[in-house]
């Protein structure tokens, strides 16, 4: 039985205590919050005692913890929870500064703890089904990776000025799907984008509208184009083209009913957002996080692939802000 | 918040404790099973009490059964209840005698209790979002329905034998589903059928393979056809025409991973089987029985609904051997 | 070179004119129609000369005939062209009467000459397809044949008086169809109906909407129905389960664009009526014909398969009007 | 009647000859090649007379020509058209080099000649549909284009030398598609590529895997993906995603039958190449040259979009080898 302390009780943090409640081997023990009210309500649902941040990652009964408090909490909380030589689970981003990331890696590399970073999207069933394939070769090499990825609206202005913009907040999990699925390093990275959606997040500086394109040192490809809008519902698609074959995984729907009228043949729109379509992925992060330290088995993806998604974003920006090409060392 | 008893432990008691689980209004207060135990590994995982059938049914802390019990059961059970005055939520078919059907309707009704007729499959979000737009409107008047339905593999034959055969326990849902859609009750019932999947199906008197058409004096139609083997996965269809429109419901596939190659496009299998293509069913038809019973709502499908579902299997089962069309009365 | 004369210079007999001029190694050497105008227009296309029915089929420089003419008139021209010792290419039905076809067939087969029931959906891209995939033993033995054929709006009311009904002017072809893909001989026929398109059609004592249920001596099945209304196109779907796994047809769509929008995700409706959904077909078959009449192979659909389905569809009709199952010798 | 001469009687002149006999209101006059077999089987289907090149365009019987010869003889053709007063239909490219095309284009616009660029996909009918949306505004503004195109296989290295590479022979037809559907100029170009799929290829300097991204000055984004290699057939898709909703057009496959197996859901392969995919393209576009010079209205695509998607191509290669962006004025 893994022993989890939930650090940050706030949306993502109920969404992982409903998963660990699906799980027969992990249990949530103790949670904290700077607010009482959520700590509280997550305490009542789970059976766990309210704790300070540093009670909880000091308890002896919690081996783990989650950590889904703001980005800029991250660092003293991983520095404290591998000082203590508790497993972690990681919200992205690990932090919004590279270096920072790298000081923490080295921390956790020093003290020898498990950390997982939580890019949800690499054990959603289909993706997952998509790179499972790509693993056994059925596609052959890949050569061309297609990320297409639309959120239903914008976040509100406030949380766009703080969240580190388009390629940071969003387009992240879209770099790690890259290096996820491309199986090699992107050496370059070049950007575009415009605020197309609200010209409001023009003015506080960020894109609503982006596309970013990646290549490896063999030659590889991934093109990602994101948008803050899509009014058919929450757009996840993906397809990878090898010298074998194509792969692609579609978009979930709401339904599998059709209608046909003189119109057409209409299917349902997308599921809406992300904890809709990625409900399965969720439960499946953390059942592979409570395995694999029950199993004393590495974890990915690690620390490392949170620095390397956040040095692809880096650059992203970068290249929009300059109009260039950047190299990654 | 609704206390409620659980009359078999097995697979589908299982099933409905789980949905239980994640209903706020309701909790599993006592489990009754002929073996104890499954009946203590239920109470286990539930916090609820084992009782005997009888002092589950009156017991004070019970207000609502589920009978998951053999269908040869059934009989006494919602008697017990009904006297008890119990809310009952009873597994299909309510028993394998229209008659006896008839006699439990008749004590439910004088004891006013509640009554829900298990047919899980109107509970499918495919299908309740199908039945919805027809009942707004979307494609007119109703005219033909189309049904598919094939299980992946034929039941142990000792099933078979005792089960009523291939419209009692399989086409059964069919042709709830046939009322459901159709908004009128069929006058004629036609059917074929042979055993073309397993010979020993039919030395033991029943077949593998059929297909039934009813008609409603208005002149609607409904084509089932069923099978007993499907290698694609559980094949699960519905289409309905009208006069503004078509709806069809399609299969729910393992993950929408399509790989593409000189063989072509090819998509996953469709859901193995039941307890995977209506795990969402099962919650909802559980959410409705508690949310209808708390709030004194009529429940459908009632009791009503499990008698006019046997008296088609019946038509259909006499059509078949005296191959001939049979009129409802 | 096989020179032809086309019998019946009306829509059909242009499209199978269209389609001569498409196949290198025959041409339209005369034409004869009941009015001048139609002839003339033909004959102006196809640099034929224009003749009366008894000179075309007696004209040295006409080795096959393609009779388009109304369905009265077929018997005549049978014997006429097979008295003469021309290749025969008939449209559907051969005759309405059953007893009629069978002396066709006896004229036929004593004069030796080819003869084509024009069936043209067996030679549709995606039918023929589908068929070869069975008959190389994909899906295992054929058990469940449904067809699902709907026109977009009914014929004018004169039409349907003399056509001899549905059974025999709409789904004579899902009979043959059904013949086809079976791979045996149905034995039983049940049919059920009813005007729901239009009151008017059941006035003049025919239905608009239908089904049939087919049955084979092993116990194979075919489900079809037929609608006199789509609203979304040319509904022609297909499909065979079998004891390896399952063939469809989709529909063609008008083409291949989506649109997604807050409704959901829209495809174009099917393509209108046959003209554009058999265009494909039309040329085939007639490319069949040619190709088989020069090489000297038996052709197929023959004059028997004729004879069969319409044998089908006088049973069917029967079988509405008596509501009752009627048995094929 | 437009009488039309044929310079250059390959493949591409056959493809155009075979449209026009579909066409009433033009046929082949003349015809010319620099060998004298294809030109007099061209001559023999078509019943034109064999000339030189500079007698058909001098030719009183000559209304317009249509350029199917190699791309180095365009310009002398165009130059000798224009000051005989003919209409011009040319294949692109229209030259290898822009300030070549310049010329043309101001020899053609000093003439006052006709013009058309042959880029047939425009007039594909699914590409052609999904314009047609847009300019009804279904989707609001267009903010990405997203273009995958892959060929079946390389063409011979012997092409690829003196072709100009991926970007000139290739990606040309969807850097023209770009612009047809942004609506507006691309102002920088960014391209990457390796050769994957053949070293040689490599060796001879082109690449073989290509994508390329494009912006215009008001924020519109445009990703191209190419590979000379698809194991699933001609990929050929477009979306486009816009403020009000998302256009797709998907592949055309060689028919629409699916079989199910224990696998899973398996399609046709996507049409095989070009002259099957595009059929109905390349009828269209010469039946739009046709009614538009016969109506006197102006032509799209002209040489003005020749022009630009040269220097597209142009910028594309150079980005490529500077890895850099390329500004275009």
């Amino acid at each position: 039985m893994l022993n989890i302390g939930i650090l940050g009780c706030g949306r993502i943090g109920q969404v992982h205590a409903r998963s660990i409640s699906q799980i027969d081997a992990a249990r949530v023990t103790a949670v904290a919050d700077a607010f009482v009210e959520p700590a509280e309500a997550l305490a009542a649902n789970t059976g766990a005692q309210v704790l300070s941040p540093e009670a909880l990652i000091a308890s002896a009964d919690v081996d783990a913890v989650i950590i889904g408090t703001p980005t800029d909490t991250h660092f003293d909380l991983i520095h404290a929870a591998a000082q203590a030589g508790k497993a972690i689970f990681c919200e992205k981003p690990v932090d919004m500064s590279a270096d920072r990331i790298r000081t923490c890696m080295a921390m956790v590399e020093a003290a020898g703890v498990p950390f997982m970073t939580a890019f949800n999207r690499r054990f959603d069933p289909n993706f997952a089904a998509l790179h499972a394939r790509i693993m056994q070769g059925d596609i052959g090499d890949v050569e061309i990776v297609t990320i297409l990825s639309r959120d239903p609206a914008p976040p509100p202005l406030s949380y766009i000025k703080s969240s580190g913009g388009i390629f940071r907040d969003m387009m992240i999990h879209d770099l790690d799907m890259a290096r996820f699925l491309l199986g090699a390093e992107p050496v370059s990275v070049y950007a575009v984008g415009a605020a197309l959606v609200d010209p409001d997040i023009g003015v506080v500086g960020d894109v609503d509208t982006a596309a970013v394109t990646l290549s490896t040192a063999c030659g590889k490809i991934c093109q990602i184009s994101n948008s803050r809008r899509a009014t058919y519902g929450y757009d996840q698609r993906i397809e990878v083209h090898g010298s074998k074959g194509l792969l692609r995984a579609e978009n979930m729907l709401e339904n599998t009913v059709e209608i046909a009228t003189h119109h057409g043949f209409q299917k349902a729109p997308a599921q809406h957002f992300f904890l809709e379509r990625y409900a399965a992925a969720y439960r499946a992060e953390l059942g592979h996080f409570v395995k694999s330290v029950a199993a004393g088995e590495p974890i990915l993806p690690g620390i490392r692939d949170g620095l390397h998604a956040q040095v692809l974003a880096d650059a992203a920006a970068q290249s929009l802000a300059e109009n260039t090409v950047i190299k990654i060392a």
